[in-house]
């Protein structure tokens, strides 16, 4: 911690500016800022985010030297104010502020009108000649303070005020007389003296130091750590303090206090967008007590608003306040969000900062200030949030709608559907095909239930996390799933399930909002999101710079195609266990499970049925790739999953194969695992039985001359083999692939140029990969299996206490969703060295679901991979992330 | 490859040596030796190991300048032994031997003989003044030559000679005359040609290529390939293959043939201990068609054989012989194990190595040879193969007893048993309980079997590896266990297993050898293994030399006084786990798993319950171990494994409880997990419910107090944390323990030292090593489940698919039986580095399955490791490895 811990600003001070956000918060930075620039702002001074830290660290006690420093500051302010705090001749009022080093708007503590008692306020009323304003002011700093420093709640003095309104049938606060608001005062001294013990503190010392401290208080408060945790805002950067000498917006008609955007924050429009309301305190815009009233013109006759906007109710203030705005944005380089007051026709500046915004919002603010100059193209880039990208490719529920929540869980895929609730994949299907619009909702999916997948609108389970089957499942489809919603309890039997106290039943009507994790009753107001031409820009520029590709995960042709729209450059993952789960193929999958360990020709032959299904399923995406690159990882599950397990199936396929459901059960039974996740799967399948893979490679090559002849243009598959540990069972398989592939060529007369890699997914694999490479012409990390063997953590499993983890600052973020960089990613650094050392040129790219995560793309560009590979809604974000993890490479460089 | 690929000796040429083992194979440098040492060897030559790799190399090819090197050593043998090979007037014959690096009886091919045809024969004939000999040795070698080299099978031979001896009613092969054997040559080589298509090659040289082709052959043939999986011998290594002069022991009385040792291999006594015959060929003494006879006359004495021994048919012989053996076993200073002939009374060695031994005999070989002055201390404790001590630990089955084997398995834990089968724990107590001896056969067990498993004799699984829950805890419990039998149908419905056709009931008596791996029908008779004075001079000298410490993995003072038996230095894991499942903890388990996710208080009210049951268990483990470390493991598996399934299990828990078996069934379901070897487990209970940890650590510190009190001596014990991936879990959880801690010393007013720390089995604990050192005292490899991960092999479900990875050479070894050095022991490595460099002096050990393999324990001394913690049973094994290591060490440091 440096020396210094207060710094001053405001009349000619120069101690802080922007660039010290750090130390001093967002709020006191620009504050300082702000003044630098010779707006007028009251002056104060900021105590620094260190002494927060500090703080916590002494166990809540302040550190050495901060009282002499604040005195300090506060006579510098009392002598540029020409006021003296606790003077009741001439009274220095203040307001003491939250500010972190990042917006968390509303989540922390603010007291204002600080240095009030009944003295001072008796001396504000004299020197402003306006009773009703001072004993007001002090009322309302004895409510907040109450509340925010001594924790006496709002209700004690809105139970008070009420009695005096209905005793004197009084409307509204603003009929109360000065010596009403002095009879109102007196009680809620009362109040807080029976709630605490202890009278109001009439020291205005005492007052500053107790709000100092309910501000760094506020800092640990629930609702903060919980912004925090969403935010990823780590609790190390601590909170600033703020204490500025007060304006007064509430001094009579002259007198004005508003909020205002230099944009309009929603779609980015360039218009100044804002609120403001004439003789009032800023809390009371917020508060929503009386209706603000649009600050230009042109909104007010747009939103066909009575009254007078603020451009016509105080021109020159507006036209001061225009001026304003178009320096700070000029200074800033980007839109404003202001906060400002009107004292008596005098205009003060309270706090400006880089506004938040949606992301159309921030694409088209960011492309059109390219437009004017103001900001470069990879500004542009860096200033869109990738992730936000998510809420522009999928439909919303309409901004206006009042929801109807019924629960909640985890904001597994993003976009909101509304439709009927059924309870299997089959009533799913079997509605769908009637045109009905389903939602699913399960305990949990497993891949039998990918065809009622297929034809919902949304899914919700009850258990598994945001990587379970269902959500990785989900987002590969682009539909709105809402996992682990613990308070979701199924009863099949009955077909209903209840949440809350609330049952539905089968039939009946919800909605999923995916990005918030919420189920609503009833059927919501969906909007229908549209690429704009500000889209098509950024992404533009976004793809001149990065050097990441992107690649999308897609087992479909409706996948492919939508991969390609969103800009994928190939496909860096088909998963071809997907096209086995279709039930037309179920016969012949199960066939061949139940073919004896030993009799290789039943197997061989049951595989032989599969066949020209395979080569179709393939053809159809190399058909719509063209000369982009398909990886095809070859079967992968365990065998079991293929098996019927519900009566309805086993009846099903009984009823198609010709087994008896008693047999089907059996065979089941002995192939089940304890552990499927660790079991035998991935190349463990083709080292016992050789010819899965040989049937698919067979099916790759097939299907690949099929399109070149056809279209002639050569498709270039890409063979992976899952699960692998060693170079051994590489070497193995891929010399069964590349004697498939003779044959094929030979037997066809033609041949396509191919790929044989592996997936680095296991801990094993990654240490062990200068010896793999050496088999291997790419990796592709699986960072889903990778961070469950690294972490020992089953994503299907984790949901129980993933929050608990998170809440305990075990982990950042759930390690699924962004990668775990100290563990998972030094194993990925590890593997990408040792790689391309024993083989110079090696591909590396990302299949896991982190190639869609922002963070985690800004990983793997570090980590040096070629590639990314996400589901094809996320394909814009890794886009823009990779084009964003570019440029911070570059500026790291020179 | 070296430029000299043959070697010749004998006959005073010196080209080779006995320390040119790789080069030319066991029996060539032993030749080479021999001869060197004066001793009358055949001449001779090897050609090396490198030209069969070469060999292999080249497609089977041999490589250049081969056949000028064999015609130049040919020539030099020829000159030797003044015969000419292929020459009708003084024909030279030679054996064709191969050779390995390491011993492989009877895996390989031999050729005796070869250089006979129907021109050599008739001269061999002339020149012995033999005929029936001469006839005989041809025919001998047609039908070795056409096996090994050509494949024609011995059945067409036997049936020829089998016809001639019936059409003249003989009785033996020594009735055949000259002529009578000249018939069955004559219908020999037809035979030849007819299943070959080619006549029997009369060339000479034709016949020494194709012999020497066959011996390179014979290392890829599959009994070789078994036999180097089963010794861990690498396939690089590659066969030599000797060409010898042929000496005859059939060439009358004054002839023999004969095998012995220095000393008897069985028992380690030092007597002489061999067998002869006369007037016959090697082969005939171990092909048993006639008996042979003891050297010695106080063997034969000792046997009551009839008939001579060598001492007495051949006394200047022996006497040579004797003096021979005695030269032999001062010059290797190992026992040896030779080969000899007598050519009308003049003795030929024929080869020498050092003897292959039991465990009992090697022990007693290395330590008499230390009274001997013969080897150092060191070197009798590198001469014992610490794995084989496993032999004389358990009861094992009386060489003698002939052995049904009903079916066979992975043998999971060593010994022998014999019981009643049973198919359920409870059937098991319930039989055990009237005195029954049981063994429990099931398809795999959990940890819920283990009151079952206890009171049984021996384990039989259907399903599992060698490192399943079975196999674990009866390794831990030193119970004989079998697994993995897929040949195993368990029909619980009608209490029957079949195996192979076979039927076996409840009730029926069966035999468990577990070091085999064999379940036999019927009573065995078993021998008690008893720990000798050598033995325990051998553990001595181990304990004085080695620097890692042995600590033994026991969870009940029954374990934990086998541990000190056997010499564990402490106890490197408590499994506290296993205290739970004990029947009648049930209840109180079972109240503290049903507590409401929220409801705190019910979970430390039943957890109250169990408090004064775990300070009892820890008590009598304290008691026992006394000063010596004791590691205790907090909770570990998850919840679910504690709730019934079985529906007698929930009868008789619903009964103890008064829960419902509804309500039972309901909560296990909701806990159920896809991979619970992934799930809330571990550390991770603790972060969710901190009272478990905090009731345990209690339990610790209030038994440690007490039995100090008791004893006066203070327990020391070590709390150790499981499934930690991250520094911040093991803080949260460590300052809980130390609060406990805390309280527990004030409450007591005494104190006692203890240690927390973790175990590193996860790769991101590994990784994160230097992180969580912070916060641990000691670090516990959980090599098992590091393995799991690592590997991805889920172990209870791995044995499906691990014995073709054996066979197919993708693992040298099962992983979870020897460490996976160049993986798993990366990560092992790299965190005992990061931690030590974080927290100079951490403790660390190992408390896997591996602590007790001596790969694994020599592995653990080079990574620098402290101690392994094993089963008691394997401390032994452990402390002879760990000295085993030292020395190894010592010697590559100086």
């Amino acid at each position: 911690m440096g020396d210094k811990l207060v710094y001053s600003f405001g009349a000619g001070v120069r101690e802080g500016e922007a660039a010290m956000k750090t130390l001093l918060g967002g709020k006191g930075a620009n504050l300082a800022e702000m003044s630098n620039l010779g707006l007028p702002v009251p002056a104060g001074f900021t105590i620094t985010t260190e002494v927060c830290n500090a703080y916590y660290k002494l166990g809540r006690v302040y550190p050495e030297g901060l009282e002499a420093q604040v005195n300090a500051a506060l006579e510098k302010l009392e002598a540029s104010a020409g006021k003296t705090f606790g003077d009741p001749a001439n009274p220095l009022l203040v307001s003491v502020r939250s500010g972190a080093r990042a917006s968390m708007p509303g989540m922390m503590d603010t007291v204002l009108n600080l240095g009030l008692n009944d003295a001072t306020a008796a001396g504000l009323a004299a020197l402003s000649g306006d009773g009703r304003f001072a004993y007001d002011s002090y009322r309302r700093f004895i409510q907040m303070y109450s509340d925010v420093v001594l924790g006496v709640k709002h209700e004690a003095f809105e139970s008070i005020l009420g009695a005096v309104k209905d005793e004197n049938e009084y409307k509204t606060d603003t009929d109360l007389s000065a010596d009403d608001w002095k009879g109102v005062i007196a009680e809620y001294k009362r109040a807080v003296l029976e709630e605490t013990g202890a009278p109001f503190p009439e020291d205005v010392r005492a007052q500053l130091w107790g709000a100092i401290g309910a501000v760094f208080a506020s800092w640990m408060n629930d609702r903060a750590i919980t912004y925090r945790q969403m935010y990823n805002i780590p609790e190390s950067w601590g909170t600033a303090v703020n204490v500025q000498a007060m304006v007064f917006g509430n001094m009579g008609e002259t007198s004005a206090t508003g909020v205002a955007f230099t944009r309009n924050p929603s779609t980015g429009e360039k218009r100044f967008y804002g609120e403001y309301l004439i003789n009032a305190q800023g809390e009371d815009v917020v508060a929503g007590i009386r209706t603000p009233k649009p600050i230009t013109r042109a909104s007010r006759e747009e939103q066909r608003e009575t009254g007078q906007s603020l451009e016509e109710a105080l021109p020159e203030v507006y036209a001061q306040l225009v001026a304003m705005f178009e320096k700070l944005e000029r200074h800033y380089r980007d839109v404003q969000d202001i906060e400002f007051t009107v004292e008596r026709g005098v205009l003060h500046m309270l706090q400006t900062r880089n506004a938040k915004r949606t992301a159309p919002a921030a694409i088209r603010i960011a492309v059109d200030m390219v437009g004017e100059g103001l900001i470069t193209k990879e500004e542009a880039i860096a200033r869109v949030d990738a992730e936000s990208l998510d809420q522009i490719l999928h439909p919303v529920i309409a901004p206006g709608y009042k929801r109807d929540i019924l629960c909640t869980g985890l904001p597994a895929s993003p976009g909101a559907a509304v439709g009927r609730v059924v309870f299997s994949a089959e009533e799913a299907v079997s509605q769908a095909q009637r045109g009905i619009a389903v939602i699913l909702v399960r305990d949990e999916t497993s891949p039998k239930d990918i065809h009622g997948m297929k034809v919902s609108k949304a899914i919700v389970t009850a258990r598994g996390g945001q990587t379970s089957h269902a959500a990785v499942v989900a987002r590969g489809m682009g539909l709105p799933c809402v996992c682990g919603v613990t308070s979701l309890r199924l009863d099949e039997h009955n077909g209903t399930f209840s949440a809350l106290g609330r049952v539905v039943k089968e039939g009946d009507t919800i909605t999923v909002d995916g990005a918030a994790g919420q189920v609503l009753l009833g059927a919501a107001d969906l909007e229908q999101p549209k690429l704009t031409a500000e889209f098509n820009t950024l992404m533009g520029w976004a793809d001149e710079v990065r050097t990441l590709k992107v690649r999308a995960n897609a087992d479909e042709p409706k996948d492919a195609r939508q991969a390609r729209y969103l800009g994928a450059e190939g496909i860096g993952l088909c998963r071809t266990e997907h096209m086995f789960f279709d039930p037309t193929r179920t016969p012949a999958m199960v066939e061949m499970i139940l073919a004896d360990k030993d009799d290789t020709p039943a197997r061989v032959a049951a595989l032989a049925k599969l066949l020209p299904m395979q080569r179709e399923d393939f053809a159809a995406l190399f058909d719509i790739m063209g000369a982009l690159p398909v990886t095809i990882r070859l079967l992968d599950p365990p065998l079991h999953e293929f098996l019927p397990r519900s009566e309805a199936d086993l009846k099903d396929v009984a009823a198609a194969t010709g087994v008896s459901a008693a047999e089907l059960l059996k065979r089941a039974d002995e192939l089940h695992e304890l552990n499927p996740m660790l079991g035998f799967r991935g190349c463990r399948l083709a080292i016992a039985f050789p010819e899965i893979y040989e049937m698919q490679a067979r099916a790759i090559f097939e299907a690949a001359l099929d399109v070149k002849k056809l279209t002639g243009a050569a498709p270039t598959p890409e063979i992976m083999i899952p699960f692998v540990l060693a170079r051994r069972e590489l070497e193995i398989i891929r010399a069964s692939v590349e004697r498939v592939a003779a044959a094929v060529f030979a037997e066809v007369g033609d041949r396509v140029d191919y790929l044989v890699g592996t997936m680095i997914e296991l801990p094993r694999a990654a240490l062990r990969a200068a010896d793999i490479a050496e088999a291997a012409e790419f990796f592709s990390f699986g960072t889903n299996d990778l961070t469950q063997t690294t972490l020992g953590l089953s994503r299907d499993d984790a949901g129980r206490f993933l929050e608990a983890y998170v809440k305990a600052g075990i982990f950042e973020r759930d390690p699924f969703v962004s990668i775990d960089q100290s563990g998972v990613g030094e194993l990925v650094r590890l593997a990408a060295e040792r790689g391309r050392a024993a083989r110079p040129g090696i591909k590396l790219g990302i299949c896991g679901e982190h190639g869609g995560d922002p963070d985690s793309v800004r990983f793997c560009a570090e980590a040096g991979l070629d590639y990314v590979s996400c589901s094809p809604f996320r394909v814009p974000i890794a886009r823009l992330a990779a084009a964003q993890a570019a440029l911070a490479g570059a500026k790291s460089v020179t």
